[in-house]
């Protein structure tokens, strides 16, 4: 089987037992949607797990079976990437709560034949975790040797350094937290606030229905997109340029070239996410507090953690500022952490995490290399 | 007849012939609300315009006949405070396209016998100052004072300056901008996307309808007031505080206090607000750039101006940041206007023109009373 027909293959996995969550609920049947590249090696110490951000997905590395465009990290994971997939197992699970395989509020709750809409119980990013830890049981890989996100899925690979740091031994969190804070929680707040004002969301129950809450999550979608750029890259990408036009239209089309793609962004999004899941992930998010969830101080979280950090975030990145990794960065030393900390100048805002930043390549790829023998000395 | 009585009066003026717009549409009898503080000198000297921002109105300094909430900038307007009553005579009008009285979409089209709808002409902050004018004129006043304001409010008086050099002897642009950003585009544009997502919108056609688009209208209103905090100030306001509760409910209810504010924000706002105003208002504000407008450089637009200046910003705003004042400066400074400039230091973000802020206050007072004798013996 060619690459490409490899990863034209949904790769579904179902977790043996009911999976506990963090509201004390469980979940039965499972499914973890997944898709790896490159070879376990014969001692299993090559495995690295990518955690996505909110609306990414498992397809890090290859083409999207919706969209057809190229996987959202193909720049980061490949043959002689900085995630070398010439070197590493790379594994990346669709989250749960998830719509492209992976259980979430679209699939069928076995217990009434129909989908779960809002009877989907409200999941964290602690739950998602504990999904991926029982896929990896499924797939027998025992330790990782690094796990390594973005955004959300930064905030995974900090989850995994506090509950899991005897299976994984090196973290990569970049553009994130230890928590969201109330400016990031606002804003998700305001998303699903759109989609619950979509009649065609209809209370979650639209599954059944010809019309989806599109109007709704298209608005959640250009809302949050905004956070994700920079003042300065909007200003650079777009300025005060029309639109196939050289003065206003004195109308309320989009005259001005960042509307139209705004617009663009919202109406793309709806083909490729479910609404539903739009909530519950951003409600993980909100919930996301690494150390108030412990109880304690966030330096305790890591007390004679041997996990090694490398933590990454970018100067115009105002939705997980630079404040927040130092933070984090402080915490980590305080406890004498194995660290490493780069801030990248960079003008793309918070999406420079997913864009050809030089800086962040061979960053990731320094650090993973410099991390390989203190694995086989372990 | 005392203060109070006066205040609960709405003022109204007919303008006496059409209003010629930038569209190169005209608007006939238009009408124009307004409230007056203090008294006019006999030589017609003390005449002060405040410029009301996006959604705000002519009730500032007296208790609002909707919400009975105290006038918006009580704190700055009134006998002894910066805006002296007891010795200007400050005048506020409802900005035209608005909804408190002033001609606007939810007004009767005297062509059709029906509420005006989309089919009320797109008007610009050019527009707003030259109904302002007019209206000035029919309370035969020829000159003013000064005009103040702060956001849009501070686009009319950069606005007064460039095209009414003769009719103001001063302006106080406060946490505003010489043109809308990409980022400020990109951010009204999801609050019109919001309303025209509602159902009850219905194509701006709603009057009639027992249903108003109020869902969609919260939903702008909830993603502009972040833009109007810094993430400073709400992460003092709110933090990751729970409302009402201990821990996180494992639901979609309103569980951090930041949440419930927001919803907050939006329902209130829908009482004392037409949805389509708010388009028409927003898209004012984008459409707004004095040197482009002008074809030619910022500082050109100011060459020779006898109008003194003196602008006002806040560190934490990032809605209009101080490099934007300061790039209105720089032009100003170029052709050696009078120009002051105060950047305050201050973690309350945009919104802190509206709050208790000593340094403005002082700021307004100080540049007021000096400017006085510059106007006698000019």
């Amino acid at each position: 089987m060619n690459d490409a027909a490899k990863h034209d293959i949904q790769l579904i996995l179902d977790l043996p037992g009911p999976l506990r969550l963090d509201s004390g609920a469980s979940l039965d049947r499972v499914r973890i949607a997944y898709q790896t590249y490159g070879t376990l090696n014969a001692d299993k110490t090559n495995a690295i797990l990518i955690c996505h951000a909110l609306t990414g997905d498992q397809h890090v590395a290859s083409d999207h079976p919706v969209t057809g465009k190229k996987g959202w990290w193909s720049n980061m994971v490949g043959p002689g990437l900085p995630i070398d997939t010439d070197r590493y197992f790379v594994i990346c699970q669709n989250v749960l709560g998830g719509c492209q395989g992976t259980t979430g509020p679209s699939d069928i709750n076995p217990e009434t034949g129909l989908p779960y809409g809002l009877d989907f119980p409200v999941i964290t990013i602690a739950d998602m975790v504990r999904a991926q830890v029982a896929a990896l049981d499924v797939m027998g890989i025992d330790k990782l040797f690094a796990v390594i996100g973005g955004s959300m899925g930064g905030m995974q690979t900090l989850e995994w350094a506090a509950s899991y740091p005897e299976r994984v031994h090196a973290v990569v969190p970049i553009a994130t937290a230890a928590r969201h804070t109330a400016q990031n929680i606002a804003f998700h707040e305001v998303g699903r606030q759109a989609i619950k004002a979509d009649p065609n969301w209809a209370g979650g129950n639209y599954y059944a229905r010809k019309e989806k809450p599109t109007s709704g999550l298209a608005v959640a979608r250009m809302t949050a997109h905004i956070t994700y750029l920079s003042e300065q890259a909007l200003q650079d990408k777009f300025g005060r340029n029309f639109q196939d036009r050289d003065a206003a239209s004195f109308s309320f089309e989009a005259d001005f070239q960042v509307e139209s793609y705004l617009r663009h962004q919202g109406i793309t999004f709806v083909d490729r996410f479910d609404a539903n899941a739009y909530l519950y992930i951003t409600r993980a998010m909100d919930y996301f507090d690494l150390a108030r969830d412990r109880g304690c101080a966030l330096a305790e979280v890591f007390q004679n953690t041997p996990v090694r950090f490398c933590l990454v975030s970018f100067t115009s990145d105002w939705l997980f500022p630079t404040s927040q990794a130092k933070e984090l960065v402080r915490a980590l030393n305080s406890v004498a952490a194995h660290v490493s900390f780069v801030e990248i100048e960079s003008s793309r805002g918070h999406d420079a995490f997913l864009l050809d930043e030089p800086e962040m390549f061979d960053t990731v790829r320094g650090f993973l290399r410099g991390a390989e023998p203190t694995l086989k000395g372990a």
